[in-house]
């Protein structure tokens, strides 16, 4: 992102469902906080009203929708997010922490599903005019492993997180070749592991960074 | 449309609010109803469930929309619509009459708004698999004359027809742009002229193709 002052941080959450994204940003934010920064927390899809109401569409509605369809709301709601409350936030040289981004698509859709994943990556830096994340978290874990974090919640399950087993190990594969070919946005980390050695590698990496 | 079962045939109608594509839509249907033929009328935005909650959004959500998030949403809409609804249809030998596909986005989007014409026309070719109607059939009228037809009505406008009126010659030049680069594609109508000489030369051309 180019066109932020100095002191905006744009730092995006990716893993699976069940891979301790909330927990992570939780505790990020505090920190920051404590340093006295601004925090604004947001995801996507849903970060904003226009986003909510596309997140309903594509995560809740009943039958199928095309592959392409899919893909075009999530690159919708991206380029509103970006656009509305991303930028100015940046801009204003608030921290963001967010949960999901176009690596969340390029790996559910491009890699999991029927479309090619360097169309779907391209699809959303045209929904974005390219913005990147200064860092962006991926917490690793083996779907068998976050299948039973998930149902220890006892929570119902949406559209996404019913599909099978097989779907989530492809997702789990696409995410760690993202990771790999842009090690520098990336930190890799072991979402096995207790949740304040977690929180802690997070620090340490932007602690260098900054 | 190359995957389609001899017969099928794909007619969309362009031009501007008041310009008549609804009237000339149904004496079209009438006609190709009276041979035998089984037409399916739809429209974009909201030809399909999902794109009724999608026209939904683009069309009467309070507060702006950023411009690259609403080409998104039109072009995921189109991409259901063709995929769900108009394909299967040509596929089964049937008549396609449509209100609007890619050339509005172009003409509104592209010419009218902030964005690249070329850009929004892939995004839209991208959406379909580069689908195109056998005929598209621009009903093109004086911006003016069309505001006094929609006055008329006394209908409460909706985002997009409150916009203003140079607005709505640039649509017109473009749509005029978009018809002059693919004649064989389209057919160009003074919308002024009376509903049935109209109507009598979308079906000359029409009996001179099949």
């Amino acid at each position: 992102m180019s066109d932020r002052t100095p002191g905006g941080l744009w730092i995006t959450f990716e893993g699976g469902d069940g891979s301790g994204k909330t927990t992570q940003a939780a505790l990020l934010q505090e920190w920051f906080e404590k340093q006295g920064r601004v925090v604004v927390r947001t995801r996507e899809p849903g970060g904003t009203e226009v986003g909510v109401l596309i997140r309903d569409i594509v995560l809740h509605h009943r039958g199928d929708i095309a592959p392409r369809a899919e893909a075009l709301l999530y690159a919708a709601d991206r380029a509103h997010h970006v656009e509305t409350l991303v930028r100015p936030a940046l801009a204003r040289g608030e921290v963001v922490i967010q949960d999901r981004y176009l690596d969340s698509s390029v790996a559910y859709q491009g890699a999991g599903r029927v479309l090619d994943a360097g169309e779907i990556r391209d699809l959303s830096l045209w929904a974005t005019g390219g913005a990147l994340p200064d860092l962006t978290v991926l917490l690793d874990l083996d779907p068998a492993h976050a299948r039973e974090r998930l149902d220890a919640d006892d929570k119902p399950f949406d559209r996404l997180e019913a599909e099978k087993s097989e779907f989530h190990h492809r997702v789990r594969d696409a995410y760690l070749a993202l990771a790999a070919a842009e090690p520098e946005r990336f930190l890799v980390l072991d979402a096995s592991q207790p949740i304040d050695v977690i929180s802690a590698e997070v620090r340490e990496r932007l602690a260098g960074a900054l």
